[in-house]
C-alpha cells in the first residue's frame, strides 16, 4: 500500500500554507499561477497523485451541496430531503441546508454563502419571485443548480415536480364521481408556479363535468394545519354549502378536518375532503385521509442523481420532469350529505 | 474614505495565495508562523486593518454557524431551529443544518465540514453515545459547542434543555389528580439524556402517589406519530388496562389518539393522553391535547445568544440551563373510565 501523503508534506516541502496546497490541486483561481504550477509538479513528484484524496480532489469537487427551500418544517419538504440525503450520502456529498421562507434576500445569502465554500451544486424550490437571471448566476458561476416542486420560466436548468394540473384534477374528478357538484377547494398561492397548476386543475375537472366554479368557494392562502384549521369555519359558512373541499395539501386538508369536527361535524361523512401530496400521517389521520401521492421521495431522488451526473460531466436533459401523481383514495370522503 | 484594499492586493505584493492571506489574518494554524507574521506585518503596513472587511477578520469570524440535530422533521426541533434561525439572522450569520439521526458518523462528517469551512460555532443536539472528547474536540479547534435539548456528561460547554423530569412529573401528577391510578408510558429511549430524565420523572410522580409503577406499563420505543399509532393496540391490550397515558412528546400522543380512535374508542374520554412539547399542532388535535410546554423557542434563543456571546468574546456560564416546563390542561384528559 502507498504511504499516505499528507498535504502539510508538500506545504512544508515549499514554504506555502496548506491550504494553498489544497487550493492549488483543486485548480483554484485564488493561487497565483505560478505557485500552482509549482504544487502541482511537486504533487506528482512525490506521488500525491496516488493518494486518494487527491484523487478527489483532481475533480476540484468540495463535497459539498446546498439545498434551500421555503421551510424544512413542512413536511412536503422533508420527505423530498429524505431522499436528497440519502442519494448525496451515498456519494459522500456532505449536504447544507438551508431555509428562504420565500425571501429573495434569504436564498441570496445562502447562495453567496455556497458560492464562498466553493459548493459542488445546488438543489433548490425557488422562492417565490426568484428571477430566472438569479438561476443563471448560479450556473456562470460554476454552481450548477437543479430545481424540485417549482420552476423558474427560462432558467434552462434540470426541474423536477409533480404534474400538478393532472394530480389535483384526480382528486376533483373523483368528488365528482362521488356525485358531489359543491366542491370548494381550499389553500395555496397563485404566487407559484405549483399554486397557479393546482388551481388551473381544478378548474378544468370542474369544467370538463359541466360544474359551476363558484369563485367564492376558493379560499386561498392556508398552506400550514394551523391555517387549514383556521379557515375551517370560513368554510362552512360559504355560501351554497359546499359539500366538500378539494385541499391544497395533506396539512390544509388535516386542519381543516380537524375544525370541521370541533364544529361537531364528521369529515368524512358530513363534508369530504381530500388532501394532496400523501405525507406519512395521511395514512393515520382521523378519518385516514384520501389524498394524491406527489411522488415526493421520486422528485428528491431524481434531482439529487441529476445533480450528481452534471458533476460527474454526464450529460443531462435541460427540462422538466413530470412526476405522475397517483390518488390514494381512504375514508375523507364519501357520498355527498346536504348540510342544513 | 479609505480605499478599499483587497486581500488579493497583499497576497500579489508578497507572492501568496488570497486564501494565505485571509488564513493568516484569521491567525490560523493552517500558515507556518514566519508567513502569518510577514503577511500580517505587510497588511499593517499598507493599512488594511481600516478596511472593514479586515476589521470582521480581525474577529476570526466566517459569518457561519452549524446546526445539528437527530432530524428537523420532528417539529420539536424544526420549533426550536426556528429560534435559533431567528437570532442568528438578526447577527447576519448564515445558518448550516444538518441532520445526524443518531449517527455519530454523519455528526462528525457534519463538524468536519464545519472546520474546514472556518464555521464560527456550533450549536448541536448530540447524536445518541457522542463520547464528550467529541465535544472537546470543537473547542480545541476554536470551534465553539453549545448544545440544546440532550446534554453530554463533562462537556464542559452550556446546555439550554427542558426540566424533563420535573415536566413529565407535571403530566403525570395531572392525571394522578383527575383519579388515574394505572397509568402507562408510551415512548422515548433510554439512550438518551431527555428519555432517561423522563422516564425518571414519571416514576418518581407514581412513587410519590403511591401508585405502583408495572414494568409492564411502559413501551419504549415511539418517537414518531407514526410509532405512536401502530402501539395503540399493544397499549389498548396492556395488562389491568391502565386508564391513561403518558406519552414520550406530541407526536407520539397523537398517533396514539388516532389509534384509539380507530379502534373505536373516544381518546379524551375512554382513555386519557398527555403529550409533551406543545407543538403548535396540539392546540388542534382532535381531541385538543393536554401537554407539557417545553419552552423549545427559549431554549434556542438562548443557545443561539450564548453561541453569539461566546463568539463576541463575552464569557458565558458553562452549565446546564434547565428552562422550566408548564402543563397546558386542554381535552384529551378527563376522569378514568373502566374499559371492559
Amino acid at each position: 500500500m502507498a504511504q499516505k501523503i499528507k498535504l502539510s508534506t508538500i506545504a512544508d516541502a515549499l514554504g506555502v500554507s496548506t491550504a494553498t496546497v489544497s487550493l492549488a490541486l483543486r485548480d483554484s483561481p485564488l493561487v497565483a499561477d505560478s505557485t500552482r504550477e509549482r504544487i502541482k509538479e511537486h504533487a506528482r513528484a512525490i506521488g500525491y497523485i496516488y493518494n486518494r484524496r487527491a484523487a478527489s480532489l483532481r475533480t476540484s469537487r468540495s463535497g459539498i451541496v446546498g439545498v434551500v427551500v421555503h421551510d424544512i418544517m413542512n413536511p412536503f419538504f422533508a420527505e423530498i430531503l429524505k431522499a436528497i440525503e440519502s442519494e448525496l450520502d451515498r456519494s459522500r456529498q456532505t449536504f447544507l441546508l438551508s431555509n428562504h421562507y420565500d425571501q429573495l434576500e434569504k436564498q441570496r445569502n445562502f447562495i453567496d454563502t455556497l458560492l464562498q465554500l466553493g459548493a459542488d451544486g445546488v438543489i433548490m424550490s425557488p422562492a417565490i419571485g426568484t428571477p430566472r437571471e438569479d438561476i443563471q448566476m448560479l450556473e456562470e458561476n460554476g454552481l450548477p443548480a437543479v430545481l424540485v416542486a417549482r420552476s423558474v420560466e427560462g432558467a434552462g436548468v434540470p426541474v423536477f415536480r409533480g404534474d400538478d394540473s393532472y394530480g389535483i384534477g384526480l382528486a376533483t374528478n373523483h368528488l365528482i364521481s362521488l356525485g358531489h357538484r359543491r366542491i370548494a377547494m381550499i389553500g395555496g398561492t397563485d404566487q407559484t408556479s405549483t399554486g397557479r397548476h393546482r388551481y388551473q386543475g381544478y378548474v378544468l375537472a370542474m369544467e370538463k363535468a359541466g360544474l359551476h366554479v363558484q369563485p367564492d368557494w376558493r379560499i386561498p392562502g392556508p398552506r400550514t394545519k394551523q391555517a387549514g384549521f383556521e379557515v375551517s369555519g370560513q368554510f362552512l359558512a360559504l355560501p351554497d354549502k359546499p359539500t366538500a373541499a378539494v385541499c391544497w395539501n395533506d396539512l390544509v386538508a388535516i386542519g381543516l378536518m380537524n375544525g370541521i369536527a370541533r364544529a361537531g361535524l364528521v369529515p368524512g361523512v358530513d363534508v369530504s375532503v381530500t388532501g394532496y401530496d400523501d405525507l406519512e400521517e395521511a395514512a393515520i389521520a382521523t378519518p385516514a385521509l384520501t389524498t394524491v401521492w406527489n411522488g415526493q421521495s421520486d422528485v428528491g431522488r431524481r434531482a439529487a442523481r441529476a445533480l450528481l451526473d452534471r458533476l460527474n460531466g454526464v450529460a443531462v436533459k435541460v427540462s422538466q420532469e413530470l412526476i405522475k401523481p397517483e390518488l390514494h383514495v381512504r375514508q375523507s370522503t364519501g357520498k355527498p350529505v346536504e348540510r342544513k
